[in-house]
């Protein structure tokens, strides 16, 4: 499936139905062209190949799927590779979502096998806001990356706003069940987003580092501007892989507080009812010859011992610190 | 809200109350103005916008709250977000408080959105102290970078000497409740001061380097030297952060330590009771055959096959090293 | 052992089969050539230092094992030592066979002691397309690093599968028996390819950048496809790394809340049980003048003692939280 | 208070009393000065800025006190902060002492709050060796560097041989008390050290790359020198934070498996007293009827059915490996 | 002690015995000299300083213990200090071995305290092999290093093997005795040999790049040979801390695993025995009017109660996971 949009100057943008449509488009000059494929077909991406004349490499990078961004300049056209995070995913199940664009003098070409938020939000601008296209096919793509960046950004708070929930729920009095999982699934979104946001991070930095002919030089504070943003979201990424470590090791040392205390509880109550039992025990025995057996208040003969042990135990007990 | 000073040469501050007063300051040559917003109106921003000729970006990042801190340069103006700490916040809760400045050849616009311990100190030394606005608005900015680096060495020095707290209650004889809750407070904090002050650092390092031409050269050495204090605040974070690691692991360490010597206390116990409780129940037994039941001084007996158990016990403990 | 093959322009590739075709070969100017050693004698050996004039310190290199990937750059060829991952190894057990290159303006040798996958799949194509080997030794190496490439990114991905699977087994109820085990072979293996693939990588960047004359111009692109692949093989290793070690912490984090509850529940049952065999102890005391032992419902008097005692241990446990 | 040296060409250094004598000194050509301040008053401090014409910043760094070590260079002057290890103090509260020096073409001043023994041993130096100041304030400088370095490997090698002890001790049978605490002393010390040396040896590091001109060309090699030193010992501190790290892991270790074997004890005892005990218990009861009360020999029997219940355990412990 | 050859062009090396003898071949052209010297007397000392015409703080560097390899390079030598493994040390105790070495354009210098296998093993070949230091005193010296270069990777290996066995161990049912020792003990010597070799390879690396001038352009890729073993060696050392780290994290589970189990066996058999005992200690209880005493078949009647109790049990035990 494919839709294009074009625009002659400061124009609205028009929608191409047919080939020949946006052959015609292609082709006239001060036109700005954006050609959008979704799950295209065979006979669609050698549209694509055709149109734009790609190398076999950059054909064959947009149907394989490509897990890593990267940025490949050609003599006609820029071939670039990045990732949006997809939307909806459960924490622990972070998924990211492939835009191959195809960037020319006049044309910008994006290509995905999936449903694309930054993609369809800057369609809905570039349809709905005359002259937004005519700004060029390299400012259209700017904006693609800024609206895939703020949804980073959105991303990473969340993940922030998670792992604060997950510091109440450590210091809490019962911990919740499955801490250790939701921590060890936030450790694992944290370092999947971090590994894509520092490649595309990277790419960023090179497109607004002006390394790049085929983005104007006007435009490098803008793509810089993304560059900011994704450097302060792996940063803040950073920060979080920090405290979530801190959330694991916290833990243990707070489970090993408590198994400590029932310990305690453990060790007190034998130590004080054993002895006793003992005791209790010795006069159980049948000897006819025990002495004592015949006394006149033995309750209050056995309490008294009792009350000795109990003495020396609670004396031991508290030179050690627990009682 | 927005006040404004504006100083002729090396004379005394004049506080400027109408827009008027401040467009006719900003014509006149040789005059230093300083433009302070708080919480502008958006008839306010609009100010700001128009009086500096501000880039769009600049505008959008000023209302916009930017956690990260950046440099934008442009022809006529230099673009700063830096950030200071935000006084009195509760350790766990560190927060830092935006600053956005434009500086030109001479005036300087400062606009935030919270009060700002810095902002403050340097606006009563401007209206103070003549001529200290007359030495230009890039050294009235230096001089708020440098009551921010001494906030943040202040805060960095209390950090420290929690950490010294810590310490002693860590070694201490009874832990301190919410001790790990503390710690991780701790943790946090370090990490958030340690994200913000590696950007803001590198800011610095733009700045006191010479690449931003709105700075006069004489200027580097001081702002090198806000460089300088910023850079010692992040080594010290980076070796507290260090130490409130080890402060976790030690923690962890000492509590193992402790329920050993409890379980060995229980196991003591347990092993010296439980066999004499298996002998005096075995003649509790109501065997009428029982052999030894009639013998003369039963106690005795006893009390010697308590002995050889308890010396038999003693023996095997002590070749494990525990009595 | 040594096979060859030769192909003149775009024609297809004829199988030599002695030295003296071999020789004619490698003389007749546009003629591309590629011998493949595997395993060989010390009269091939000569045969192939003979045949390109290597210098002795690659002759060294070809025949002792290196396990660190090389590149050699001479006035005449090109020496390479890289590393292909061993097929078919079991976990913690990752092996690479080594693979010595020697690349001229018009041969590519090939030198092994084991069989690979990648020499193997590419000899293949070589045999059978027309043209492919007219394309000359550079773009055959290529192909061959490319197919090593895509092993790696299996391995990697095959390494990615079992650390999910980790995962579940990790939060399953019965922990599956040799998990440590299975993880630590896990961490080892990510260990050795990420050491490996290291080294790779840096020698593909070398090749794509352009340093080496024996590489043309035109081939730059697909080497640092190439570099690309394994590139994003490193980080996915680095990701893993991570996630392992988040396993094994995670790990001791579940064993010491298991052995939390472990303890919870013999404390919980000694503290009921311990102080109720306290008391029928005590009225097995043969004492015989016991206070009580001759009142009506001796069975309601103890169990309402019972109930005292119990609920007050159950108020005691409560109060800790436990029950 | 303040002392002065001064030398005319290769002659012996001679003490200057007065200002006026200073001044004459400082005044005449090819004599080289040195003056050391040690706890100045104000008017010394002042004596200091006049004297070498300093700028205000460099007055309020020596002033104040400055915990990184700094270089700032003027056109007349090069202005140092250096930082010394305090002699003598106890493990865990490692400090340093400032060194304010300011380096001219033919004078050094030191500043200082604090004893200092590099500056002492110099100074001895100076006084008692006929041409020693005569080689110029650069080289006297580098001889108090020099000496500064000597201790702090000095003082690298001291933690060096306490991390010996420390893992002596780790591996004792009894672990000493306060081992946790001692090694978490030597972690503070290595962190403060390595923070300080990491500053210190890059201000090495520059002068003797010889960007300084206060640094002729022929003393950029012993400069090296002493950056060296320093790069050394900032290497072994990183080796000792890495073992002092693997003594608290590994001593965390040791407790696991000491506890371990105090379970198992515990666990072996209750797990063939238990048994036995309930056997007793059962023959205590008092049931008329109960079965077998009046057999011939029941201590046999007893002793026998004690016997099959310890065969059972045994086998049952054995299985598991623990007997 | 002192020992030297000399050899004109490619021929033999010749003994040289006495110092004349050594004079006039360093003043005759085309001959190379190698001199070595073994724990040199304070003569013999001033005998290298003055042949060379060293500068002092190469003669002090050479006669002072230097735990960091360094290279000086003056207008007329090379002064370098490299460090070998010490032969047969055990683990644990990793010494290493230091070599002086100056290098002019016709000699080469070596200068040890300690016997040194690599020096042995190239004199043996520069004795022994006609033309062997014909080729010039650096390559001679390379020879050295290379060695040097071979006995560290002998020394890495047999860490990789130690570090296999350990793994082997860790998971036998039986952990071998002073199983934490060992890991620490191998920690240890990793990381006093990565320190060590770190440096080294930075020199070799210099070395390699040409730098040198008295390194002929020739001699560049050996030197850059035995800066690839190098690095090849730090990468697995770099491999080995990972693992070894892993190896303590996985015991240290391992046994919390263990403990855990045998916290399992405890509480099942107290969960199951204790109730029992209370049953039976009540009908030991001496009442009179005790319900039940009468009834005919108590056996019965009590393991009645016997299986009610442990079926309870076991459910209760059963829905925790554990039986």
């Amino acid at each position: 499936m494919w839709r294009a949009l074009a625009t002659h100057g400061n124009g609205s943008a028009q929608l191409l139905s047919t080939i020949e449509e946006l052959a015609a488009a292609l082709a006239t000059e001060k036109t700005t062209v954006w050609i959008d494929f979704h799950q295209p077909s065979p006979d669609e991406v050698r549209l694509l190949a055709d149109t734009f004349a790609l190398d076999p490499l950059s054909v064959e990078d947009c149907v394989a799927d490509q897990h890593h961004p990267k940025i490949d300049e050609f003599d006609h056209y820029l071939y670039l590779v990045v990732h949006g995070v997809q939307a909806g995913t459960l924490r622990g199940e972070l998924e990211t979502v492939e835009l191959d664009v195809v960037l020319t003098k006049n044309a910008l070409a994006t290509y995905r096998h999936d449903e694309m938020r930054s993609v369809a939000e800057v369609w809905r601008r570039a349809t709905s806001r005359d002259g937004f296209l005519g700004r060029g096919p390299a400012q259209t793509l700017q904006a693609i990356l800024a609206a895939q960046a703020d949804h980073y950004i959105d991303e990473v708070e969340s993940l922030e706003d998670e792992t604060e929930q997950l510091e109440v729920e450590l210091f809490a009095d019962r911990p919740s069940k499955g801490f250790e999982r939701r921590v060890f699934d936030q450790k694992r979104d944290i370092a999947h987003l971090r590994q894509i946001l520092g490649s595309q991070r990277e790419l960023l930095h090179r497109l607004g580092r002006g390394d790049c002919h085929m983005i104007p030089a006007r435009l490098r504070m803008p793509f810089r501007d993304v560059y900011d943003h994704l450097y302060r979201a792996t940063e803040m990424l950073d920060t979080l892989r920090e405290l979530t470590m801190a959330l694991i090791e916290t833990h243990l040392s707070l489970v090993a507080n408590r198994t400590n205390q029932v310990m305690r509880v453990l060790t007190t109550v034998a130590t004080f009812i054993l002895p006793l039992s003992l005791i209790t025990s010795w006069y159980g025995m049948n000897f006819r010859g025990l002495a004592g057996l015949g006394i006149a208040h033995p309750d209050l003969y056995v309490l008294a011992s009792f009350a000795i042990v109990a003495v020396l135990m609670a004396f031991f007990l508290r030179r050690r610190g627990w009682l």
